[in-house]
């Protein structure tokens, strides 16, 4: 490959080529340890829920039919049999014209097949209702298994665990789950002018903001971040930390060490190791064209522009996705981005053949969601974190009109 | 207040009340640690970013008017008087006809104006290049301070901290920053047939669910859980556990405690304690009607309703608010719910006088965003796990007509 020539290619291209990598081993964590995890094994219900017929209000469980007919003018009179308490079971069977109290949750008793709200029922004595409402068979009654019948397949694997997927667990009784471990991503500065954020910069040097932008995505996105220290632009600094990052973790970022500059030197170091494959080398995505992904042996490797903001658009188009599926999460959850519609509030030109990101702020006027761009050069991190989302320009336009609706990545 | 007889507010009315509480003290800590985190302090910029005029691409710096009138077929002549490294600081004047190579994110220095991108130039001899693009002053250049000036306002108390704030932070040397304290909120199962989950339920028992889902939906809103234990429906177990958690932690939450059946035991513990003041009791919202809000000498109490779903549709609602509140997350983060609007699949019906969140899963199709109600009982927590977000009907409407677009909250 010619020295200072970038290959380019489209996002989806990219997407296409990331499928090679596989998922990590996994572990067992406890049901609570297990939120934003994803699930290494199919979860299975052993069991019935519920596993008897419970009523979903409070109120007076009956025969339906002993209610055909009722109505507030015309209640029906039933007599009141016992009361049936929260967690007991009760053996009773209930016959024409008769009834018992339930709580909400609380069981049906056999004979029985609906219940009358407390709402629909008047004591007429100590032993005696009125009830002015007509139910069908089953009304406000939650049958045994309705819920989850035994052997229901729940979740899949490759889920991302969310609260309502821990309750389910737990309603079944599982205390511990099979779930992916956490990619540990190795993070290495690179660049002569680049120094530790306390540092007071002289003239020429510069913070190190992606260390801990980059980082704060990795942990954002399940990854746990570990650095691995600035390194000056020297081959040996350079091959030392990527070495030490592919023994230890499971995929290693280079910030800074993808512009044309310094490029060819990460390249070189690549070079050197065993079952490298360059995978991309240049992407037609604006801001953050210099970008490079390569598989050694297995491992992702993710070269980011120097710039934060690129290296931030860029890590969430790439970096994310390949955090994703080191995590097992599936395909659908891979590919899933959390986007909406929005309309851009003036003209924003772009240029065909590459994908442009415009950086924008939100705002609902009238129940209108409208994109403001925010303009800046790439360089300007200020800008970013006034940023809500990235408007998409797709790469066959020459720019969106105002008015016009486009997808905004949430970030 | 009559025996069984619930008070029932609209979401709206619930948000005014409980502006009443105050956030919690704050603390320092370092920006790795504070992703995610609330700011408890403005963060104004004690710098200029950049320090010194810098080009935004690879290239020559030079005066834009040298290359007036270039184009492909008509490229001007420059002569190259050297080159300025990435971090290098120079104190070269650039005179008329004269360019130095930078890189990008290198100094521009004296007397230069503008940067012709690499793409535009071409080596004549050693010490001499062609540029083939006509440029205006200040191109594809980023003057000093225009990123960031000093005294420049950058992020506002009460925002909730993102990956880019974290850079922008590092970008400016801050190191540490002030945080407000993540609220630890304890939980109470309350119920006498609720059983922990790794027993065997016997008729009539239930797993306990909402420790597991409630724990896990407090630690993604920012807060930590404290299980304080599974209490049976007695006066002193209640009123101990309760006393504990408000000794101890800044907020309490019971679930199952404000069924219409034990609601008033919950009320009773209550009532006992000094500096405690009812706020809500019972709430226009399905499912989830029997619901309790109180303030516990400035500390939040909030009582679920004991089936799960119900629980989890309410502290979505407002267990969140109240965690957010605490969490010192600024008015507009606090009522800024994640929502987009999707289309009916099929007609959902409802009552006016309440709000309905329908449990709805999301489909696109051709660019439409399709809401497909689940039915099912609010005792189902398998539909809970199938949602993709609560689908909203407005207090005033009676359902939502096939087609019809509303409001859906991502779960």
């Amino acid at each position: 490959m010619a020295k200072g020539f970038l290959r380019v290619h489209t996002p989806d291209e990219v997407y296409k080529r990331l499928d090679r990598f596989k998922p990590l081993p996994s572990e067992k964590v406890s049901i609570e340890e297990s939120l934003h995890r994803v699930l290494a094994e199919e979860i299975v219900s052993m069991v019935n829920l519920p596993e008897f017929p419970r009523s979903t209000v409070d109120g007076f469980a009956l025969k339906a039919k002993d209610t055909y007919g009722a109505s507030e003018k015309n209640p029906e009179l039933l007599r009141v049999v016992g009361e049936i308490q929260m967690g007991q079971v009760s053996d009773r069977v209930i016959n024409d014209g008769e009834t018992v109290k339930v709580a909400t949750g609380g069981m049906v008793p056999k004979g029985a097949d609906a219940v009358e709200m407390v709402e629909y029922t008047d004591w007429v004595d100590t032993q005696t209702i009125h009830v002015s409402k007509t139910l069908s068979p089953l009304e406000n009654v939650i049958q045994k298994g309705e819920d989850i019948k035994a052997g229901d397949s729940l979740l899949r694997e490759g889920h991302l665990i969310r609260p309502q997927d821990i309750g389910l667990m737990a309603g079944i009784g599982k205390t511990e789950v099979q779930v992916y471990l956490r990619p540990r991503v190795g993070i290495i500065s690179s660049g002569d002018e680049i120094i530790p954020i306390e540092k007071t910069p002289n003239p020429g040097e510069i913070r190190d903001i992606n260390r801990y932008a980059i980082a704060a995505m990795i942990r954002e996105t399940g990854g746990i971040p570990v650095f691995l220290g600035i390194a000056k632009d020297r081959f040996d600094t350079i091959k030392e930390k990527l070495e030490k990052g592919f023994n230890d973790l499971d995929m290693v970022i280079i910030t800074g060490g993808s512009s044309v500059g310094t490029l060819d030197l990460t390249l070189d170091v690549l070079q050197t190791f065993a079952g490298m494959e360059l995978l991309i080398h240049g992407i037609s995505v604006r801001p953050g064209k210099p970008t490079l992904i390569a598989d050694v042996d297995g491992k992702p490797f993710l070269g980011l522009p120097g710039h934060p903001v690129s290296a931030m658009v860029v890590f969430h188009l790439f970096g994310k996705l390949l955090l994703k599926i080191l995590s097992g999460l599936s395909r659908e959850n891979v590919f899933h981005k959390r986007s909406i519609r929005a309309r851009a509030s003036r003209n924003i030109p772009s240029v065909a053949g590459r994908e442009d990101y415009a950086r924008v702020k939100l705002e609902e006027k009238q129940g209108t969601l409208w994109a403001h761009p925010l303009f800046g050069k790439s360089g300007a991190i200020a800008h970013l974190a006034q940023a809500d989302g990235l408007l998409k320009i797709g790469i066959n336009e020459e720019g969106l009109g105002e008015g016009e609706e486009a997808e905004v990545i949430l970030l």
